[in-house]
């Protein structure tokens, strides 16, 4: 079950990298669950992280090992079946033998591979079967890897989510393609679960973590499923410069504002594939909350919203009930806020305002309005200019399902 | 379904308050939805209400009323089957309607009438039907008419919450009784839903405060079922005097620690029978926080884990996924949290510490621990002194049954 049709377009190759994508066997003999990276040297690699406090191993190594390489990695090693979280210092060793094995193999330094992880939470990863699966990986690397890869990354996930993008700066033809994996445990923060994204262009480290930062702020970091921050999220960008242009460090450049613009629409389409393809999710559902004094009292009201349990429930069950709306917004905590100035819509149908249901609403505009897959919940808080907006899906019958039986 | 044997005990009458059980036919007729209690003069009353901006129109008006008639009010009534919440002018001026009739039928002034209501958001209050049942109201009251109106103010709940204890102080004996309701929207910000606590103790109105604030925060503060703050909560506790006790008005009084302990004990018990009925409630969950460096944070940890999905869906399993109390704990937002030194207990079975799967735990003994109706989650954080406790229950396909169907 999935919000939407599913159209992924064509998924370019990126000049400078090639992918994989092989079974380890790590949970179920025979599936792909091994998804390798190569960056061709040159490339530069930059990464948001969890900022849960119990990040899981790989997390830990990848960060440590990027510094190491001063963004310059050769490799990113990718399983799934495993979190390799919550798992003490016996976690950060597996991570380290299965890169270490990978660094072998091809004559790299240790830190120049990178690991991720995705699956359940503290069960020890399996090395052998993973460096068993590396030989393989190496073989298979190819630059129209990418489907593979959505593939090879998702967990829960019931269709891949990835996406490219062409753009165009002083006579030059640069290209952008990404994936993600999540379906649950997703209230990034900092970013989401697993989401890769390469593009040729040469950019500067620094230039290149500032671009990342802010798109995954404006696109990750704005999406939530369940509110539970995940051990092991991670977004990874690598520019491979293969297009050839002067390195790009300046945010004065045309390419800059070209590049920011292609990095934050291809971001935002990946986190709105992750909550199209939450867990049990039936409903995709913006929150878009104008007229705050500050972007973070925006955030507040949007992710109570997007939160509530009841809001949720209602959602899934296609119910206007916008007394949940109001009860969330009452709770977000902001300063002397006058409920009798708020405004709320459903897909543009004023529902509630001065506190109280509109007058001009009837509960067939409600109903109508709830009735469709995607539904936008605006709210007015007419006190100051902020906006944010979050996206997130219903509470189903399904959601609770599938969490219940997850390691079943 | 509500979790763990009911056993209300004898209900013992107050002297000095009289309560009242009646059809007002809100929302279906013969339904017994309308509860009045009579405070013999010379009563104080106080309370605590709800910290949502979005309070119900009787919040707003009982508060007002109660500093009115300096904490003597003469009446409180009660009705279920909606909430007068998001009503805007109107729900004030219906709110004011109904203890306007019960006061011209009494003689008392208007303020000497304290509204309360619960059930539907966002439904214009049917006025007319709830005066036409006031007289009904007066002849029916009875010192005897506690469980009565337990059931009264039960709205999705599914059994009446209601306890009776004595105490004895400097040889004489008093009475308390209480009531309680609520199964969803549950997470109390000063007050639950809606709770009536009378003593037979004379108490002075400032000290009366302070003692049902403190016990509040201890009990009703400390249980969620979902997360969502209610816009109607209150919780009212009278002292009647007829115990004919001399004004209690200083903390020094040993009868002043006999009320505060025999409030506390009581309030804890109404609170948790709140939990244990909670909405498609399977488990009754005690999540307790030891070795913080200040309550706040253990409370943070405490409601992170109890409000987590994740850990919800879980419990319902009777899944030891200890890895998802982890990632809780980790986002919870403790500043420099040493990972490494938490502890985790399922019913005193130590199931993680240094970050990872304790050496001693299996499997089979965390299936064993969560496999009763009650479970005691505790966390030791190791890196202060403070402690905190929370009550909650699991995430059910009922939960979400029950909360997509409410309004149909």
């Amino acid at each position: 079950m999935a919000v939407g049709e599913q159209n992924l377009g064509e998924l370019l190759p990126v000049p400078g990298l090639r992918l994989a994508t092989v079974s380890a066997g790590i949970k179920k003999p025979g599936r792909r669950d091994l998804v390798l990276l190569e960056l061709a040297p040159g490339s530069h690699c930059v990464g948001v992280f969890t900022r849960n406090a119990f990040c899981a191993a790989p997390v830990t190594v990848a960060k440590a090992s990027l510094r190491a390489v001063a963004n310059r990695p050769a490799y990113l090693l990718v399983n799934t079946g495993n979190a390799n979280a919550g798992t003490g210092e016996r976690g950060l060793a597996d991570a380290r033998r299965c890169t270490g094995a990978l660094a072998e193999m091809t004559g790299v330094a240790p830190e120049a591979v990178l690991p991720f992880s995705t699956g359940v939470i503290g069960e020890p990863l399996p090395v052998q079967k993973i460096i068993e699966a590396l030989p393989n990986a190496l073989q298979d690397l190819r630059a129209d890897g990418w489907l593979d890869a959505a593939h090879g990354i998702m967990t829960t996930d019931t269709r891949p989510k990835a996406h490219s993008l062409r753009f165009h700066c002083d006579g030059r033809d640069y290209v952008m393609t990404g994936i993600a994996k999540g379906a649950g445990m997703i209230r990034p923060n900092m970013a989401t679960m697993l989401s890769y994204v390469a593009t040729d262009v040469a950019v500067a480290p620094a230039l290149l973590q500032a671009l990342l930062s802010e798109a995954a702020e404006l696109s990750f970091n704005r999406i939530t499923i369940d509110g539970d921050t995940s051990t092991n999220d991670a977004c990874m960008l690598v520019a491979t410069g293969a297009a050839g242009n002067p390195l790009l460090e300046s945010t004065d450049a045309p390419l800059y504002h070209a590049l920011r613009e292609a990095l934050q629409t291809l971001c935002v389409e990946l986190a709105q594939g992750l909550v199209r393809d939450g867990e049990g999710a039936s409903k995709f559902v913006t929150v878009r909350v104008n007229g705050g004094r500050s972007e973070q009292e925006c955030l507040d009201v949007a992710f109570t919203i997007a939160h509530s349990p009841l809001v949720k429930t209602a959602l899934f069950a296609s119910d206007p009930n916008w007394g949940r709306l109001l009860a969330a917004i009452g709770r977000a905590g902001l300063e002397a806020l006058d409920v009798g100035r708020v405004g709320v819509y459903l897909n543009e149908v004023l529902i509630a305002e001065n506190g109280c249901r509109a007058a001009s609403y009837s509960e067939e505009q409600g109903v109508a309005a709830m009735a469709p897959e995607e539904i936008v919940i605006r709210i007015e808080l007419q006190r100051g200019s902020a906006t944010a907006t979050v996206w997130t899906t219903d509470f189903s019958y399904d959601y609770v399902r599938i969490n219940a039986e997850y390691r079943t």
